[in-house]
Formats: C-alpha cells, sequence, structure tokens
C-alpha cells in the first residue's frame, strides 16, 4: 500500500456522461473508507489551472447517485494543453497538499492526464467516461448503457408515429468515429438500416434494401444513422435523394441531439461506475499510476493511458449480421 | 335514443396522437356495450374512400389502451377534398350498412367530416385527438398531456449537460400557430425564456434578459421555441445571433421532433381519449351530428363543429406571468 | 396590497408529494420577484417549534423543479397539536421577524394552519400538497396527476406478465378514503374491476363479473383495489377467497405501496405547483389569510381553510359507468 | 449445416422475462433468414402437449421488440414431467413435422428439455430467459438487466419520500436463491444495507450499522431484501425488530413484487435476446442439441444444458466489498 497517498482529488472532464456522478461518490466514499482526504475539482482540468478546489467527505456526495450531469462540473481546458498551464495546475495541486489525481473522462482527458503524469511525475489514474464507448481496454465506458436506452425510447416514441402513418424516419445518433451507439442501439430499436462510420455501402444499396423490405410488408421504416457515417453525414441531404428515389414511403428525419447524454443513469452505469471509482482509489493506494480503470470480462483491470487512448475502434462483426438478420 | 343506429364506423385521422387508441379501443367496447356493431376504417378519410374496413369486436382492443400511435393507422387524404372523393367514401358507407360515424383528429378532419355530415345528411361526432391543443370547446385535446411529459423529460435530460457544461440550450417544441406545448412545458421544465407565436419580444430583449440571469447566478440555461415562434422559426439562425451576441455560454441547438407524437399515453390521456369514446358513441344514440365531443370543467360537453375548428386561439396570460415569475 | 408583508417563511407538511419542490421553488422567486425576503422551514410545523429556518433566495431552489419528495423535509407534529407547541412556534416567527407563512400540505396541515391563523392572527395559506386529490375547493392537488401515472406505469408492467400467464393480479393503490386514484389509474390501466371505498358491491357480484369476463375471451385480469375499499382491505384474504371460487385464474396480489409517493413530477404537476406557489404569494399580498390557493376550471382561486377540508369526498358516477363501459 | 432441419418451433416457458419478444422476434426471423419454417408453440411445454402450435413469419413479429411479457404466453405444465405427457408433446411436434425446437426459459424449462431430448432424441436448444440470472454458462439471462433497471427506479422514487421523512425502507426484492438483483440493484440505488441469501450477518449486525451510518449523518436509508434472504425472508417480522430496537427512523416495507417481471426490455436485452435468437438458429443449423446459447465476454456460447442448471450460484465478493464502501 503507497501510504504517501493522503489527499486525492477528483475530476469531471469533457463531455459529460449518466454516471460521473456515481463515479465522484464512489470515489470520495472510497477515499472515506481509507481514511483519506477528498478534494472536488471543479470544471475539469481547468479547475486545477484555477484552484477550483472543494473539501468532500461522504455526505457530499449524497443523493447524486440517481442524477445525470456532473455534480463538478465539466469543461474543455486550452490553456491545459500548454505548458505553462499544466505547470500552474502542478502547483495548485501541490499547494492545496494533494497527492494524487482521479480523472473522470474519454480520450482527450486521458491524453492530457498522461502528459501532466510524465511531466511532473504526479500520480494520475483514470476512470473511461463517455456515452461513446470508443476507449480501448475496457469493456463499456460510463454512459453509454444508458445513452443506448434513452436512443433505444426515443426511437420506440418515433416507431409509434412511424407505423401510424407509413413513413420511413432516419434517426441520427452520437457517434462521430464510432458506430457502436447506432448498431446496438439500431438492433435494440428493431431499425431496418443502420448507417455506421465502419461501413459505406453506399446510398443506392440502402435504397435498394429499403424498396425490398417495404416490398415484403413493413409499413414503415426506420433507419438509425450515426453523426459520423459517410452517407449519413448530411442526414437532410440523404432523406431528399431517398424521397427522390422512393415514393413507397414519406421520409422525416429526426436528430436526437443532446437529449442522449443525460438522463438518470441506468443501473448497469451506476454499479460500473461505483466499481471503477472504488477500483481508482485502490489503484492509487497500490502505487498504481499512469493507467486508465477498465472492466473486462465482468473484472477489474488497469489499462496504461497509452493503451486506452488507440482508439482504433473495431466493430463487431457478429452484430451486423444479427442486425441484418433480425431486420428480415 | 336512435333506435336507428345499428352500425357505427370509427377512425383516426391528421397526425397521429398518444392516446388515440384508448379513443378506439373506448368506442369499440362502448359499442359492444350498446349492442351495436362496430367497423374499423383503416388510414382516416382515405379508408373511407378506398373501404378499408374491419369488423371490431371487444377483444379486437385489447392490449391497446398503453400504445401510442393508432391502430387503425392515419393519413391525409386529398381525394376526400373532392366532391368526387367523398361521394365515394359515402358509398362505400353505405355498401357496408355503416350508419354512423366517429372521427377522431384535429381541425382538418373536423373540416372534413362537417362538409361531408352537410353534404350526405350523415351522421359524424368527433373526437379531438392532437397533441396540439388547439381545438376550441374543450379543455383539453387527447394527447397533449402526453406530449407535455415527453417534452419535459426530454428537456430534463438536456438540463442535466447544460448544468454540466455552463451551456445554453436553445430546445425547439412543436406548435405552429400555438404556444400551448411550448408555455407549458417550458414551465414543468424551468426553462429560462419561452417563445411562443402569440407574443413576438425580440431577439435583443430575448439576449438582455439571458444576460440578467446569467448575472444573477445561473450556470445553465435553457429557452424553449416553439416551432412557429417569429424569432425562433430559423432556430440556428437565432441560435448564430445569440452566439454572436453573447459569450457568456455556449450555445447549443436541439430540435426534439417527432418523439413528441409518441409513447405510451398518459393516464390523464387514457382517461380522457376513455370518457370521450364513450360520450361519442352515447351522443350518436342521442341524436347527435355535426359535433365534437369535448371535456370541459371535467364534464363531457358537445360542440358543434364550426364552433370547434374557430382556431383562433388564445394564449394563457396568466401562465406567462408564472413563467416570467418562477424563472426569476 | 399589503405592505406590512416583508418576509414570508414556506414549509412542506404531511404526507410528501411530488411537484412539492416546484411549489417552494415558485415560492421562493415569487418572493425574490415581490423583493420580499424568504425563509425554509424544515420538517413542517414541527420546524415551526423547533426554529429549524433557513434563508432562501431563488438560487437556492435551482435545479429542483423535476424532484420528488421535499428539499425543505415533511413531518408530523404532536406538538402542535398542543397551545403550548403552536405558542413556540409563534415566538419563533416573530423572532425571526417572520410575517406570513405558506403551507404546503393535506388537510392535517390545514386544519392545524387554521387553528394558528385564530390563535395568533398569523396570516397563512396553504397550497393542497397531497397524492390523494381528497381536499375540497381544488380540481387538483399536487402530486396526484404524478402518482396516477406511476401508478398506470406499473400495472403496465403487470399486465405485461398478467398476459403472458392468465393471471389475474389484485393491485392495491393508495386511498384510505377516496377512489379517486383506484379509479383514474383503473380507467386508466385497462383494469376489469376496481374496488373503491364509496361502493361496496359485494365480493360475490365481483367474482360473478371477473367470470363473466373470463368467458368473454378475456386471458388475464386486472383488479384495482384502494386500500380503504371495504372488501378490498384485507386484500390478501380476498385473493384467497377468489381464488377459492374460481379456477379460471391463477391469483396473485402486489401491493403498489410507497412508489405511488416519489418520482419525478409530470409536466401537470410543475405547473400546477408553479401556479399556486406564485398565487399563495400574491394572495398574501392581497391580504388574504386562513384560505387555500387552489384551481378550479383552470383558473387560480382561493378557498377558506375551513372549506377545503370538509372532506366529504364524492366519486364521479360518469367515470364509474366510464370504467364499466370501456372494460366489457 | 444440418440440412436435415427445415422447419423449427419455439416456445417461452417458466416465468416471464422482458425481452422474451425480442429472442423469439430473433428466432422467427432467424429462420426466414435461413429459409426455414418456423412455427410458435403458445404456454409453453404444455402447449406442446396440446398442440397449440401456429406458423410464424416474419411479419407475425413485427413491433414486439419493445413488449413486455411473451406474446405466445407461458405456463408451467405437470404434464411435460410425466413420460405420457412428453410422449404426446413428440407424438404432436412429429405430426407437424416440427424437427428441432428452440425453447426460452430458465432452469426448470431446461430440465425438461433436456430429458425430452434424451428420450426422443429430438433436437432442442435453449435460450436463457429469466429475470434471475441463476443460469451457468452465460453472464446473463434474458430480462435481468431490464429487471435491475425496474427495481433501481422503484427505490428511487422510494427515497424520494424516504429522504422527505427520515425513514428507513426495506425493499424487497426478487431472488429466491440468488441475491445477484438484490446486490446489484442495492449498488445502483445507493442501498444502505443489502441482505442476500448467500449471506447471513444477523440482524444485530444489521441494526448496529443502520445505527452508525445515522450518526455518521445519513438522513435516511433503504435495505434492499431479497426474498430469499435468512433473516429477511419475514421481512415485516424484520422491520417489527428492527423498530423496537431503534427509534432513530419510522420503518416501513415496500415488496415490489410482479412489476419486477414486466415492462419494456432495455436495450442491452433487446439486442442480447436478438444475438441469442439468431445464435440458437445458428446452432441447430450446425447439428448442436442438448445445449443452451449463453454469451460470455461478448460472445455467443453453448453451453450443455446439465452444466447450465448446475445452479450453484456464487456472489461476487468483488461487489459485496463496493456494496460496503460506497455506502459509507
Amino acid at each position: 500500500m503507497n501510504t504517501k497517498i493522503k489527499r486525492i482529488a477528483v475530476l469531471t472532464s469533457g463531455g459529460d456522461a449518466p454516471g460521473m456522478n456515481a463515479a465522484i461518490r464512489a470515489v470520495v466514499r472510497s477515499c472515506s473508507y481509507h481514511n483519506l482526504e477528498c478534494v472536488g475539482v471543479f470544471r475539469g482540468l481547468q479547475g486545477l489551472i484555477e484552484a477550483d478546489f472543494k473539501e468532500m467527505g461522504p455526505r457530499s456526495v449524497k443523493n447524486i447517485i440517481n442524477r445525470g450531469g456532473t455534480i463538478l462540473k465539466s469543461a474543455r481546458s486550452k490553456e491545459f494543453m500548454t505548458k505553462a498551464g499544466r505547470q500552474e495546475a502542478y502547483d495548485n495541486l501541490k499547494e492545496a497538499k494533494i497527492d494524487a489525481l482521479v480523472v473522470i473522462g474519454g480520450d482527450g482527458t486521458f491524453t492530457g492526464a498522461s502528459v501532466f503524469n510524465e511531466e511532473f511525475d504526479f500520480p494520475i489514474v483514470g476512470i473511461p467516461g463517455t456515452i461513446d464507448n470508443d476507449i480501448n481496454g475496457t469493456d463499456y465506458t460510463i454512459g453509454y448503457d444508458t445513452a443506448l436506452n434513452t436512443v433505444v425510447e426515443a426511437i420506440d416514441k418515433i416507431r409509434d408515429t412511424a407505423n401510424s402513418h407509413n413513413r420511413l424516419f432516419l434517426v441520427e445518433v452520437m457517434g462521430r468515429d464510432a458506430g457502436d451507439i447506432a448498431l446496438n442501439a439500431g438492433i435494440g430499436a428493431g431499425a431496418e438500416e443502420i448507417l455506421i462510420p465502419e461501413q459505406n455501402l453506399g446510398r443506392d444499396r440502402l435504397i435498394a434494401s429499403l424498396k425490398r423490405s417495404k416490398k415484403s410488408g413493413k409499413s414503415s421504416s426506420i433507419v438509425v444513422v450515426a453523426e459520423g457515417d459517410q452517407i449519413g453525414k448530411n442526414i437532410f441531404g440523404l432523406a431528399e435523394y431517398i424521397q427522390q428515389n422512393m415514393d413507397e414511403y414519406e421520409v422525416k428525419v429526426t436528430v436526437l441531439g443532446h437529449i442522449q447524454r443525460g438522463g438518470s443513469p441506468s443501473c448497469y452505469d451506476r454499479v460500473l461506475a461505483s466499481r471503477l471509482g472504488v477500483g481508482a482509489v485502490d489503484a492509487l493506494l497500490e502505487g498504481k499510476r499512469d493507467v486508465m480503470i477498465g472492466i473486462s470480462h465482468s473484472k477489474i483491470v488497469t489499462v496504461p493511458f497509452t493503451e486506452a487512448i488507440k482508439g482504433d475502434n473495431e466493430i463487431d462483426l457478429d452484430l451486423i449480421r444479427v442486425a441484418d438478420i433480425t431486420s428480415v
């Protein structure tokens, strides 16, 4: 056990994700359990530079496990990308007698943390908090499961109206580089077609397939489109193209947008966040640093930051086949 | 009691609304209760022209009270706007030995029904089913209460992320002519500002007000915008204008779109739809026709179609004051 | 305008109800709007006796409109039922320079408030906050609409499993004296039978009716039972009796219990609570006292406490007929 | 590929679970994809004996992926536990020219299937559908994730009222032999204590712990109790015992009951069910039989029935530690 660590700071950074509060709560209470002091940092890495700190105890995090967003707030920090900014952050941490840092966020956050760790030899561990599930070395990121449920519930509502009117809906979901949300939510919502960045089958194949499924007796269609998909990037243009080439349906577009980031976290995300929060403090006490705490095969693992941010997202081909078969 | 009526048809027309299925169920079961035959017409007024009919009994409508959309489907019908189309519809009704008709829909539907009633002296009563709550003579339309809950739940999610990032969100909700959804959901969601078609206070007053509330200590802001609002019609342009004149927030846009039409109906909408469905059959049996069944002060009322579709929506000034005060 | 009132206290008392926080928020912000000071009293009338006070400003009530329960907490107070207790309360109010009081609660709260008002000539207005909807002079109480949705959503889930297994479920809902929740949620959930305190049709009529509906082709049945119903009071005994006399179904019991009190308030309850909160401060400033603020025909009204707590709940016979017809 | 299989039957058996419909849909559409015929069997194994069959095509399963329960209904079958009953079932399958069977259910179903498979050399594969997650060889069973979310949402509501009144709630959740639901939902809901069948720490330790957490500043407490827990089996007796030994709280009991079985399935359960349904047909075509299709480390696996039903549920000690730490 690393007996030098007596005071730990925690922050959330990057895009917020449901379950971040559960992770903060677990870090704070784990500190208390181990008789460590805990400091909350507001507005992510920028809060380090501005010394926006607050002492936290077990009761500071009561009744937050069920709330979306992050009570520590989040922000992007341009200053932290400069050496001077990071020096300021380091000085503030030293002045506040903070011995180690837990950062909750995505790949941008981990990149900054890794640089900082190296420059100042300051112990940092990370917790993957992002709805995009685009981090290497962990099966799930905090917020991903909740976002999938949010998307599926929204599409269930859209299908009500699609069915009533024999319409085709293009539904844009988050995912600039990764099709995970689109693919899983698409299967879950019973979408006829799913467009993801990792695949480009072309607009005409899409239309041919939609015509086929219409002919087979479907009375409405949902096409789920990841925002980063090649042919779906301009979703309104795609809708127009489909409408011009297909009069079987009235074509409509819905962009789900930021509702995907919020909401009360699912049980899975709350448990995951609790485990990762506890695991982060454990790891620091075991002398680990420059690593992310992840989950793999239902077990807590540690993954070097450099590994975690590699970001070569691979799509599960088995899922694509399941999507094809179940939309028959 | 009108003993000539032995066989009633029911249809849904115009935009679908949650609770339409509960209304269909009530009409069908009410027919059964009164020992009348009941016929479902698919795809609204167009289904009359195409004789798209189906016999319905109490068990045909089981397990639908909780489902959004309409099992009878809906459609707009250009043919019904022609004399020839309406003649076709009449002939089909006669051939199917249908004595009276219940139409569930909005003002467009009632206008068509009223013309038809007059032309062919055919008994029709209407049930107001539209999320817009823009029908005269009834305190509520079916689907409105559910849509309000859907909007408020969506904005709750958006506020999670808005709070975490100190952002300003413009959220577009339905309402081309009527600000009811925007005003009520705006109050319910705790919006800082609400833009409705019935008022135009200008972009600069909006910005001044947002700056004031930011200064008073708010860390995020939600502005709810009815799609028909003058300055909010081009919501992306408005966002740009605000961003240019206000660097206190990062400005984002969310267009809620068709999720507002779907979803499992609220208890209120299910009870309302059940009452109106029962009331519609009662009215026909009492010899009424050319009227809408509405609710006023928690009592079932009948309102002439001509009255119902007047459509001079008046905004509740008391609510505007409540919105102003509670967003202090 | 009553210019003597400069400082208003607000409290929640009795059973909590979703929307109480929205009412607190509206009272606090309305005070701010009128340049009045506002004081929160914790734990209801007991908090008056213990001088458990806290200054409140517009930012103290941010982000609570969407939360169930009450941030001011609630409690029952035996001490307030004694003259000595009330004297203590009065002395504390005077010492804290509080000029008037807004109490949010049910009939017990209003009774106490009315006595206090008379004894000490202290201005009090009430806001009806209770899921039971059992207050005279207001069409709705805060929390009732949310509770109906909670009950209906729970029964929707129970029906999934009832349908899958051909079962009969007895579902107990709140309502010791009033059948409003049972009757409305029963219609909304499509219950086959609804047992309410205001009616006693006997166990054998119930069984006869259930047998009839089973024969008509129903594959499962839901019976909604208000906790105060005569034959349903001992719900497990009733279940046994039905099972002994009816082998068509497997009979199961679910007692919904306290989940009915919680949850994020519906849009209706949030808007209602906002209006009543604003109305309460308005009334005090107009010199009113010893009254409840209610809603009647969508307009804000004031009702003497003595009127509000009369409590001769009348059941809507029209609704009973609708329940009978739609469960055919 | 097993070219002898041309016609597959599918059934659901035992307690229903959300996601069963998604599994049925996947089996039916997978048959269509592979040009096989598909037959639905109603009411589980009993339906085999009564030859309660129905031809199914891709359109028979439309719009069911989002619905709880099972469209094929479920039942327990005493007859299937006799040799004569199984012979009847076999004869019916042969007469209907069914070549293989997919059963969706829990350990009871798999036991019956395994016996049948052996007796008649009839190809059967199983899909784990039960909210209890008590099947060996699969990380998740269909319905478990949804049940966790249902429990957590219910406890969120209860906490609203617990917090408002400084109460202690005992909440009983499903789990006769397995504490998985209690443990995960307990962590997710932020319960102070979790009582599971696998552990018995005694009533007095529980009370000591609750007193400690009350002293540390908690204003309310939730204790989650699995129905099979030793000291929680008589939950009303336990409540009384706690109340007698602890006057810091008012003690209340809620039994969640059958709402845990229903509801629209979560995205996870829909995707899992879709994958397992596709996997079941794949397995039959590959000549597999007498196996369950499961998921392990996000990959589809096959597990012999005998292995799947071993049922020596082991509790995750890591989770117990997380529960202890995060409830500090």
